[in-house]
């Protein structure tokens, strides 16, 4: 008998000037009228959250993990509230509630804590009484009453979240771009957006580098089977992409996108002895160290001694580099080489689980542009190359070529 | 056993910038380090409560109570998790709460709501754990749990009722100013800084018109008998002010300070007729409007009609001269004139009220310097004439000197 409840999520960009929130509230509005009861998650306004953490940075370089989510979690707020009053002064009726107040309780992780549970009372109770909800993204409660923040993707992760919580159809996450591309339009010109794409390719895409959307909303709407529309925020009549389980009348055997990550720092271990547990003793003091490690590739090795490459983010690079000497001196293994050029190529596409030969093509057309291939790595549905960052467009626009990507789909295709 | 508790409050200004913030902390970690057990309780930094308001301005004209008591709140948690930070990295463990987490339970009232409880718990636990207590001013939580704010001279109020709570010996308030002084020194040059001043006689001065403290905070500090240093946030080694219970040391029979207000408009409604309940007619309306009227004079009238003479500040004076209109029609009165050039200059002082004279002193001192009284209105250890606002300034001058203001007090003058 009740309306049906739809969850939509506004970011920073599409929130940063009392102009554009009013454009927002006038949006849910429309869609208010329309007969939806409708939970809005903002995120902060345009650079708030810069300008936090660079007052933060003028006060000490090692914040507290619990005042550091305390000072960030205001953005949200204030994003909140004036969106509550904009909608207010149009005549709908609204709250803004923070992270706490709607209910989303999480653990004590500071700065990237992790959603345990959502108690929607409250969000329902405002929803009878006719209210839209705004709600603060990216934040909680803990265990203590404190603010947390769910860190990097956390407002996506917030709407998605809530919108299983509440029971609603979908999330609608509306933001800078219009939806999830065969690959970044910047780096191939050609590259075509999609009508929708699967959960799974969506996190290998998203994984693998595709800014569009953070993986952790990604995984709950898999986890609730929840439908995730990414639109603009700007352009109301442009249809956007629908993250879903199936994927209707596209050829379940072609890659669905190419994504690029240019935040790769590669280290290799020279010449460690090849016997067990040895992964265990380089990666347990990485992983001790908050150190989060990628692509894993250990050679084979007639020897005994073995070569060991992975990679990890930039600005993790120099204390995994400082780590591995410290270990590799300790198991006697030979020199640790830091390279801070890599870039990761990604194919992604349910299809290739069930297909053959997608390596094999995709090998040959990064050859036939001299790109040289220095590790590989795959998943059921995606195969990575590390290459030279400098060839990491060609790469992608090769690719995006090679799997016919820039060539509209129809059913019969 | 317990170590003292000392309560001290930290304004806009000296919270200003990150290196103030850092001045304050430095501050409170010299007083941690002497042995006392230290909460300090701030408002928002430097401008940031102005463009909050000027954002939700630019959003709607009339902002929700509930969702503008959000949005406000936001600044004073901000400066909580950074003056938290600032300790931590000077090695003084810290905690950052809101007003909510502090236990400052207030009623709904939003915009200015009054505190009705306060739950000390997380304080002293955390106190117990060694951590310096940073609180957000100037808010609370409501029996909804949401966010009000105390409205103005709400840091204030929030630390001396904090004090008051845990029993501190006293509240110490760090301003821009190093204390009260007998007069506005911007007025006066030779206007005195007071050593001490009585819980009364600083609530006569503060709601006539002198900007150091808020009357509210007074006020509690006076029901608690808990005594208020007001001083200097920059300057450390000048003394404050001491508000407190009773004034040592100096003769009782003296004028202690002179307030001047210049947010003074003067309504007269002519030809009242002059029947019982005819004030309730005038006033109850303008109660209803939340008009707050000041001071009240009704002349004797001969002829059953009387001349009605209040003051409102200049905000509210359009909205009383329109009400006051329609009553006067209502009431078969006469005209109703509004005169936006009035100041109120007031005396304040214990001894007044077994003394005499002071009331002649006073308006011979204004007749020698040509001053017009144009309305007289008294309490017991107050007088004050609302004279034009032109005067305002020569008034409180005439009045310093005629009452030796200028002069230091000793014990045996």
């Amino acid at each position: 008998m009740s309306a049906p409840i739809t969850v939509q999520k506004y970011g920073g960009t599409s929130v940063g000037t009392s102009e554009r929130l009013q454009n927002v509230a006038r949006r849910i509005a429309a869609r208010a009228a329309g007969g939806d009861r409708v939970i809005a998650v903002v995120s902060a306004m345009g650079k708030t959250t810069d300008s936090l953490v660079a007052l933060a940075r003028e006060i000490t370089p090692n914040p507290a993990g619990r005042e550091y989510d305390m000072l960030l979690a205001s953005g949200e707020i204030v994003s909140a509230a004036l969106l509550a009053m904009a909608l207010d002064a149009l005549g709908v009726p609204a709250i803004g509630l923070t992270g706490a107040q709607a209910g989303v309780f999480t653990d004590d992780t500071h700065n990237r804590a992790r959603i345990t549970r959502i108690e929607t009372d409250r969000i329902m109770t405002a929803m009878d009484a006719g209210q839209v909800v705004i709600i603060a993204g990216f934040q909680g409660i803990s265990p203590h009453s404190d603010f947390t923040t769910l860190g990097r993707g956390g407002s996506d992760t917030s709407a998605v979240a809530l919108a299983a919580a509440v029971h609603a159809q979908r999330a609608e996450i509306y933001t800078d771009v219009d939806g999830v591309y065969t690959t970044d339009p910047r780096i191939e010109p050609n590259a075509r957006k999609l009508h929708d794409i699967a959960y799974e390719e969506m996190l290998e895409l998203a994984s693998q580098g595709a800014g569009v959307m953070h993986p952790r909303a990604v995984e709950i709407g898999l986890l609730y089977d929840l439908p995730i529309l990414v639109a603009s925020s700007f352009k109301e009549d442009l249809p956007g992409t629908l993250i879903r389980k199936q994927v209707q009348m596209e050829p379940s055997n072609r890659v669905r996108g190419i994504a690029l990550d240019r935040d790769v720092a590669l280290i290799t271990i020279r010449a460690v002895p090849d016997r067990p547990g040895i992964a265990a003793q380089v990666f347990g003091p990485l992983a001790d160290a908050g150190i989060n490690v990628d692509t894993i590739v250990q050679n084979a090795s007639a020897a005994r001694l073995t070569d060991l490459t992975f990679s990890v983010a930039h600005d993790q690079a120099a204390a995994a580099h400082d780590l591995c000497r410290q270990v590799a001196a300790d198991l006697g293994a030979g020199a640790v080489i830091l390279d801070e050029h890599a870039a990761k190529v990604s194919i992604v596409g349910t299809g290739m689980q069930s297909g053959v030969g997608y390596a094999a093509k995709m090998f040959r057309a990064l050859a036939g542009a001299s790109v040289n291939i220095e590790l590989i790595s795959t998943s059921e549905i995606r195969i990575t190359a590390i290459v030279h960052e400098d060839d990491g467009r060609k790469a992608v626009q090769v690719l995006h070529a090679a799997f016919e990507l820039d060539e509209p789909v129809t059913a019969t295709s």
